[in-house]
């Protein structure tokens, strides 16, 4: 079987990325690209990686034109706000979205408006769209028409917290993310804040309890409980560019007998024909380079009398953005599902 | 006034950097060095950026000798369990001594023991060493003969905590620091962990509630509190030379009825008098830059109902070890106490 | 003596850094800030790094405005093309001026527009301009009304050829310099090139043969031989904040017969009387590390049958720019030259 | 067609990214690892990013056994000095071996000696060991049994300026390369000098024409233009992790009257079937992350009427090192010569 895929947004860290993965996947060819650039150009101008890879144009997008005219997939690497405009004409010309944006990720549109300052454009596809984390909906993504990739932020954090929430094991009042990013997870844009010597040598937090990944954290933890969920949330700027640690802190309640060996195991079992999850022994943690460049999410233990602390990485270009964009597409069209991944 | 001053260990990051401030003092003339080299060598040919400013030859360390034998003050960059020797022939010749190791912070010698893997060699001084920590201690700093330097995660975390915990104003038992350190941190030394290509672009947590600080924490926040305090203590490896970050997470108690706007203000008036502790308004939260290369510690405190994060940062080279050590030595003899640190 | 300071372009990286430096300047009093921002601002609350050390209120540039009421000198970090709007009113209400910008160190107007896309806009003040490089026109600048602060690459480059060139002991047609800058000699701007991610782990070579510093250097290097010289030059971007190294590649004459250590001698005779400029032994270079943070300019020196090979590096902030302007003030009122900048 | 593999020296950089590229080789089996540990070791508990991909235990070496004992190829990721050791005996088990250290590279075992501080062990392989640069020997490399990889700024170098040098084009005694590169290029070793530290913000000169590496490319270089060639050759240190880039200058002869437009096309005819060296348009220079992480050299071209200055990067662990093996063994058994590099 083979597909056309088409890629809007082709010139930010996700469409770069996601050209690259595909160019090693022997069932897809690449027909469209588009971006907001200046003129047409070729892609391998823009990225001269590519050269002696890939010829193609990269287009000006057109909203008007029905985004990659033969594509049968078609994936939205564009900012929040902006996907949703592309989606519905791009749905109704028949072609399948994986939308990388936050645009169809939030169920409730009151809460997509409080975070990302705008009414939700599309609410008609919004209540269809699948969250594509494929480790919680894999059936319901192999026949998603429209899916919404989850944010770096969140696949990091539900993946860890997921055993434990969706057993109901901790307090769940208790959960605190303490994440750590690197750069290229806020986007390939300019300014001053930006700048190579404002981040170099730096570090920080930002936007503390008040990140726009916060409320998508929140709605997939409280699905996996039956109940509301609020995690506090605090993301930190790492001087590097690619990769996602969080370290998270929960309590344990009162009744629980567990010893450490039994959450390892409850995480090993959880997450056991996962190919993507890789659970480490009790005490041994992951760190980031384990998994920058894979679509892998590692996840470590320690396990004390009062709590339980987990470590969590991925490369928030690959897992948390076009790594798991293309597993999602490889679920969604039957194709083993590490194919260009691995 | 004019003093003489030595330092054993000059190599290191703490000694150079020593070495920095100290050639800026107008009332101190460096007078000894010493360092575990393979010769004698003049300081500038070791560190290169020295040149045209001190051609003092530094010097194998010899116990058996009285270091610097006109020096008034020894400043002590040793590793751990080395000070300790060092440090009792120093105090016999009438040596003032600041000990920028551990060997003599913690008061609980089987402590000491326990995170240092070794018996405490010098428990006669170990009972009469001030902890210089000048925000806590600085009656004591004046006259004392034997400083016990703080580590560079303590001195961030306990001015973070002290106003808080000495009020008893939150949930003493919730206390989860989540620390974040540049490399200098861990000293100049040779190992693979270390070489440039296994840190730079990664970041990993590292002796998840097993770091050699964390007593020293304890320690003083308990003395604060008046009762045991066992704190949550997750270091971190940043990618960058110099700096520490903790966030620190406190929950409530039921009872505490204060707003954002009185934590600021308790924060205030507790370092009203501080030269070099700075309190930032209402969620402006410091970021390293802003203290990187200076001795101040920068606190920033965002409240919300159910808890407390503050974020603090110190550089660990200057407040968080030479700087505060400095500091110290200008409280001793008199001086203004921001001589040569501004 | 005591003199008030203004700066014009106070919030980028060279007003940053004449901030900091003149903060520690025992006969200056900052007095006037302005900078291209949306509104005034206290200049603390932009650089948090300065809290507790200057509230001044940093305005927006009036050009009208005669800058800097009581200032007796006014710095100028401006971009290029911008400062000779400003210098002519300063002139008339009988500031001094150090323009840090390009705008006033080529005497050949033409060569200003052909390299800066523009006409030069103030010629009257430039043909009186004073090259503001000690080592070479320090009686000049004592009593300079228009200092021009030489460029960051023609600092390093001007001062690691000047010995040779000035006595003619090479072939003054073979000079090649392979530059190397970190990344602040950009200034501070935004930028999609600029971005974090795009620089990290990256390495470029730049406006090979082209660059605006060019005609700067071979306009010193031929007055200095007294014959036209056009060197070669090729600058690169480093992935760290400041610093710049050159490797310079020269051919001797054939009836050239020094060794290298007359090469090293001719140097330190050249530069003895020099506070800011450092020589190496024979094959001894020097390295970044060795001079940012300092206003040193460092030189080493590899001699073999067919050439000279010259490594020299400043810190391009410092010697490059904010401190060789405040060593140029320095000279103008008299003050020992390195008063702060040690 | 399918063959055993055995690497030793497993756990260095060049050993690391051999296992990750065989791992995407539908040809090969890793079969053997051995690599200078306290004790055998899966290799996924060293390496844990290659969790779930490869189970193999990792031993100790031992000279005496034959390594590898099913191995169809032996890979020698050693350092200098030590491959010549394990060499022989592979070689008369019947195994083809490649060698990424330097010791079979050099064809004049006193140069080796010069260079390398030691006497060649192993004179008899020597001379008929094949330098494994494919560009220039693939005919060679189908048949050798003894493939000596070529060093990183070798590669580079001798692809850079091999269309000049080949055809006379230049004055061939006026070769200067100015060559940075990336930390992993000095492998896996513990030092203070390569502490993250001390590189971090930091960039220097070393070992000034008197690199190992420069013989390399002279032997190279004079075999080519069939007379002795003798460059200038002066690397740097880059605080990143992977890459080299080479300035390269070159005078022109007197007679040359080629343009630009010429020697583009030079080049890309010299390597209009090459598939990993790619030749840009006049004046368009490659940047480090063009190739890091490929296996292509890209090479850049400036020319003016005195001279060619000449731009070109590698990925030093893949086309310097790892990659340029696997090519090799491509080439070797006849795999499609890309296999697993792209």
């Amino acid at each position: 079987m083979f597909i056309n895929i088409g890629i809007v947004g082709a010139t930010g860290y996700a469409g770069e990325e996601l050209i690259g993965i595909l160019l090693k996947h022997p069932n897809v060819r690449i027909s469209y690209l588009c971006a907001k650039i200046d003129k047409p150009k070729v892609i391998s101008d823009i990225f001269p990686k590519f050269k002696g890879k890939i010829d193609l144009v990269c287009y000006q997008p057109d909203i008007k034109y029905t985004a990659g005219g033969e594509s049968d997939l078609v994936f939205l690497a564009l900012p929040h706000t902006v996907s949703m405009k592309f989606t519905p004409r791009l749905l109704s010309a028949g072609k399948r979205v994986i939308d990388l944006s936050a645009d169809y990720r939030l169920k409730d549109a009151s809460i997509y408006t409080q975070f990302y300052k705008t009414k939700h454009a599309d609410r008609a596809h919004l209540k269809n769209a699948i969250y594509g984390l494929p480790e919680l909906y894999r059936q319901d993504i192999k026949k998603a028409r429209l899916i919404a990739n989850p944010g770096c932020y969140p696949t990091c954090a539900i993946l860890a917290l997921a055993p434990l929430v969706a057993t109901n094991s901790v307090d769940l009042n208790s959960i605190i993310i303490d994440a750590k990013s690197g750069v290229t997870g806020a986007g390939r844009k300019a300014s001053i804040e930006s700048f190579f010597s404002e981040i170099n040598e730096d570090f920080k937090a930002y936007k503390v309890n008040a990140h726009q990944h916060m409320p998508e954290i929140n709605q997939e933890l409280s699905g996996l409980a039956g109940k509301k969920i609020k995690v506090v949330f605090v993301p930190h700027l790492l001087p590097l560019n690619r990769g996602i640690l969080e370290t998270i802190y929960v309590k344990k309640t009162q009744n629980t007998k567990r010893k450490t060996q039994n959450t390892v195991s409850l995480y090993k079992k959880f997450y056991k024909k996962e190919p993507f999850v890789r659970i480490r022994g009790e005490g041994d943690l992951p760190q980031l380079k384990d998994v920058t460049g894979t679509n892998f999410c590692d996840i470590g233990i320690v396990e004390s009398k009062e709590g339980i602390i987990i470590v969590t990485t991925i490369d928030n270009l690959l897992k948390g953005a076009s790594g798991q964009a293309v597993q999602n597409m490889n679920i969604m069209y039957g194709f083993p599902e590490y194919t260009a991944l691995l």
